[in-house]
C-alpha cells in the first residue's frame, strides 16, 4: 500500500501548523485553544478537506467533527471503524500532538480510495473537541461525551477563566451542532498520536503499538505550619511548611522508584505543582500545596503508591508540628487496548516491513474513553527526544508517513 | 519616672494605626507603604506632635524625620542622645512594630520634660523612611543613608515597581528636605522595637536587652532539570528539579540543626522561597530557584552553613542528572549593640523594677546600620505569640508603657 503521500500529509500539518502559529527560537509552535479564532481556522480547513476527499461531514452537540466515507464496497448501515484524533493544543505546543492523528485519518481514507482493498464498512474520520483540557478545564471532553460519561448539556456549560461557556465559544466559531456522536456504535477505533517519550527512538521504530494506556490518580496535599520570621525564630521552635513538604517530595521518588522495582516497571510518581506561601526570602513558609501525578498500567501499583504516600503523611505530621490534609479527586482506570485492534496494527507493519514495537501509553488520550464502549487500539509515532507540549516537538515527516501507512492498513484490516 | 502615660502612648499609637488601617477578623492591621498617602497621614501626625511637644522638626533629603528637643539645661551644641524607629509597614502589617519606637521616643522625651532630670545633652527624636523596604527594595534605607552607606542621591533614584521614584513619591506627599542626617554626630542611639519572637514572653520579662543583632546572608540557588510528561517519563530518566530541590531544604534544616549544636545555639537557616517551573500537576518540573535566609550573631556560624550550603549543591548535582548554581548577592555582618547603651537599659529596668532580660535580635533593624557609627542599643517589648507583619501582632499596653518607661530612663542617662 504505497499509496499514502508523505508529501500530501506534510503539506497538510504544515498548513495546519500556520493557524495559531508562534516561532520561537527552538521551532515552530502553536497555541490553538478550543473556540478561538486559531481554532476556527484549523476546523475549517480539516471540514474543506475532508469534504474535498468525498467525506460529508457532521458536527456533533459540543463540536466534534466526524467525516463519513461510504465505499461503494460497504453496507452503509455496517458499524463504522471510526479513526481520529484532536486539533487543539495546549498553549504554545507542538505542531504534531493532535494534527498528525487527524490528517493521519484523512490520509487513511484517501490511500484506502486509492486501493483495491475491498472495504464492508464506513470509515468516520473523528477529531475530538477540548482533548487537552486548557481552556474549558476538562480534558478529553469531546471523547467524554461521545462515550456517555458526561452529557452534552453539562460539557456545554463548562466556562472558561472568563466566565464563557463551550456553547458560547462553538457558537462563535460555528461549531455547535445537534446530534451527539455515540462511539459505542463504532466497530472499532484507532488513534494514531506522537509518543511523547523516547522508547521508539530508542528502539529504532517507526510506530508502536500500545497495549495499556496507564491509569492516572491526582492527589493533592496541604500542609499547615507557621510563617514565622526567618530571623528570630530558632531553629527548635519551627513549623515549616516547606521542609514538610519536602520530605513528601522526596518519599514520593523513592517510594515509586521502589515500586518499580517490586510491582511494576511502569509505574510513576511525579510531584508537579508545589506552591507556598507566603513565599518571602525571610519568612518561613507556613502553608504548602503539592499536586501529584501518579500512573501506571497496574492498578495494584497506584493503590500501593497512593498507600505509601499516606504513609508519608502520616509520619510527617507525627515528627513534625504540622497538619496534613491529603485529597483524591481523580481517578481514571487503566485500560487495555482490544486485541485485535493490536493485532491489525502488528501485522500491518509487518506487511508493510515497518518495524513497530509494543509500549504502554504513560499520557491519557481519548482512545481511553473509547476503549471503554468499543474496541479501541493506539498507535504512537516517535517524538524526538520525547518532547512534546513545545515548539521543539518534532517527528520527521518519514516516520509520520510510516506511522500512517500503517495506521491505513490496520483500519483497511478491521473495516475489510 | 512614673511620668510615662500609658493612655497617651496608647492613644498616640491607636491614632497612628488609623493611617492605612485594614480590617481583619484577626484584628487591625495597616498597610503603610513609603509616599503613600497613609505614610503622609502617619508623618503629619507625627510631626504636629513632635512640635506640640516642643521639638524643633527637620526633614532630610530621604524623608527622615527628626525632631530635636534642647534642654534648657543642655549644651545646645553637644552630641545629641538620638532615639526613634519608623513609621512604614509592611502590607498588611501590625499597628506595633515601628510605631511603637517612634512614639515611645516621643513619650520618652515628653516624660523627661515632666521630671527633674538633669539633661546636658539634646535629645533628637527620629523617624527612619522605608526601613521594611516594600515599595523601593531596599531595607533600612534612611538609616543607610544617615550612615554613609548609601547616598542620599543613590536612594532617592530607587524605583518602585511602577517605576517612580523615592524623591518623586517623597516630593508628592511633601517630605523631600535638603540636609542629610548624619548618624555619625550623635552621642549614642537607643530604638525601641517589639521583639518579633516569644522570649520575652517565655522569661515573663516586660523588656528584652539586645546584645547583639544578627548577621544576614541571602543565597539563591537555580536547579535546571527536565520538564518532561509525568506519564511518559520512566522514574529512571528524570531529572526533577523539584525532588533535587527537595534534598536542599532538608539539608539546609539539619545542617542549621547541627550548627545549632556544634557553633552557636542561635544560627538559624531558611528556605523561604520556592518557585518551581512550570508547576503543572502533570508535568516533572524542569526549573526551581531557592531563596535562601541565614542569620546569627556569629559569622563563623554563618560561613559554616553556607559551606555546608556548598557541598550539598555539589553532593546533590553530583548524584542527579541537574545542573545547579549558586549566588550569594547580600551579606550584612553581625552589629554587638555597645556595653553602655546595654548597661543604661538594664539599670534602668532594675531602678523601675522592671523585669528585662538579654537576648540577641534576629531581624534586621536600623539600629544595625547605626551601630557602626556610634553607641547603639536596641530594646524589645513582648510580641504576643511572636506574630508580627500581621493584623495579629499585639503587644499588651502594659508593655508598651513598662518599655517605654525603660527607654525614657536610659535616654535620661545618657544625656545626663
Amino acid at each position: 500500500m504505497k499509496t499514502i503521500s508523505e508529501t500530501r500529509l506534510r503539506r497538510d500539518i504544515e498548513a495546519n501548523a500556520t493557524f495559531g502559529q508562534i516561532e520561537s527560537s527552538e521551532g515552530t509552535g502553536r497555541t490553538v485553544l478550543t473556540g478561538s479564532q486559531a481554532n476556527k481556522e484549523a476546523r475549517d480547513q480539516f471540514v474543506s478537506k475532508l469534504e474535498s476527499a468525498g467525506l460529508s461531514v457532521t458536527i456533533d452537540a459540543v463540536g466534534t467533527i466526524v467525516g463519513r466515507w461510504v465505499p461503494k464496497s460497504a453496507d452503509p448501515n455496517a458499524e463504522p471503524v471510526a479513526v481520529g484524533s484532536h486539533l487543539d493544543s495546549v498553549p504554545q505546543g507542538g505542531i504534531f500532538d493532535g494534527p498528525l492523528g487527524v490528517y493521519g485519518a484523512l490520509e487513511t481514507v484517501r490511500s484506502i480510495q486509492a486501493s483495491d482493498h475491498k472495504i464492508s464498512r464506513p470509515i468516520d474520520v473523528v477529531c475530538f473537541t477540548e482533548e487537552e483540557g486548557q481552556r474549558f478545564g476538562n480534558g478529553l471532553l469531546g471523547s467524554s461525551v461521545a462515550t456517555g460519561r458526561t452529557t452534552a448539556g453539562e460539557a456545554l456549560s463548562y466556562e472558561d477563566e472568563d466566565g464563557k461557556t463551550l456553547e458560547e465559544a462553538l457558537e462563535e466559531i460555528g461549531y455547535r451542532g445537534d446530534s451527539v456522536v455515540d462511539a459505542s456504535e463504532w466497530d472499532s477505533w484507532l488513534e494514531l498520536h506522537i509518543e511523547q517519550g523516547t522508547r521508539l527512538e530508542d528502539a529504532g521504530a517507526a510506530a508502536g503499538v500500545v497495549t495499556d494506556i496507564t491509569g492516572i490518580t491526582h492527589c493533592y496535599i496541604d500542609i499547615e505550619g507557621d510563617a514565622d520570621h526567618a530571623g528570630s525564630t530558632p531553629m527548635d521552635c519551627r513549623a515549616d511548611a516547606l521542609a514538610a513538604a519536602s520530605e513528601v517530595v522526596l518519599a514520593i521518588e523513592s517510594d515509586a522508584n521502589d515500586t518499580v522495582e517490586t510491582i511494576s516497571p511502569s509505574v510513576v510518581g511525579t510531584v508537579g505543582k508545589l506552591t507556598i506561601s507566603p513565599n518571602a526570602t525571610n519568612v518561613i513558609p507556613g502553608h504548602a500545596r503539592l499536586g501529584i501525578d501518579i500512573r501506571d498500567i497496574s492498578p495494584e501499583a497506584i493503590e500501593t503508591l497512593v498507600n505509601m504516600l499516606q504513609n508519608t503523611v502520616e509520619r510527617v505530621s507525627a515528627d513534625r508540628p504540622v497538619e496534613i490534609s491529603i485529597e483524591r479527586p481523580y481517578m481514571v482506570s487503566p485500560e487495555p487496548m482490544a486485541p485485535r485492534c493490536q493485532e491489525a496494527l502488528i501485522s500491518a507493519g509487518e506487511e508493510l516491513d515497518i518495524k513497530t514495537c509494543s509500549l504502554h501509553s504513560g499520557a491519557a488520550h481519548d482512545t481511553m474513553n473509547i476503549a471503554r464502549v468499543t474496541d479501541a487500539g493506539l498507535l504512537f509515532a516517535p517524538s524526538k527526544a520525547g518532547i512534546s507540549h513545545n515548539p521543539k516537538e518534532w517527528t520527521e515527516w518519514e516516520d509520520c508517513a510510516d506511522a500512517t501507512a500503517v495506521l491505513a492498513r490496520a483500519v483497511a484490516k478491521l473495516a475489510k
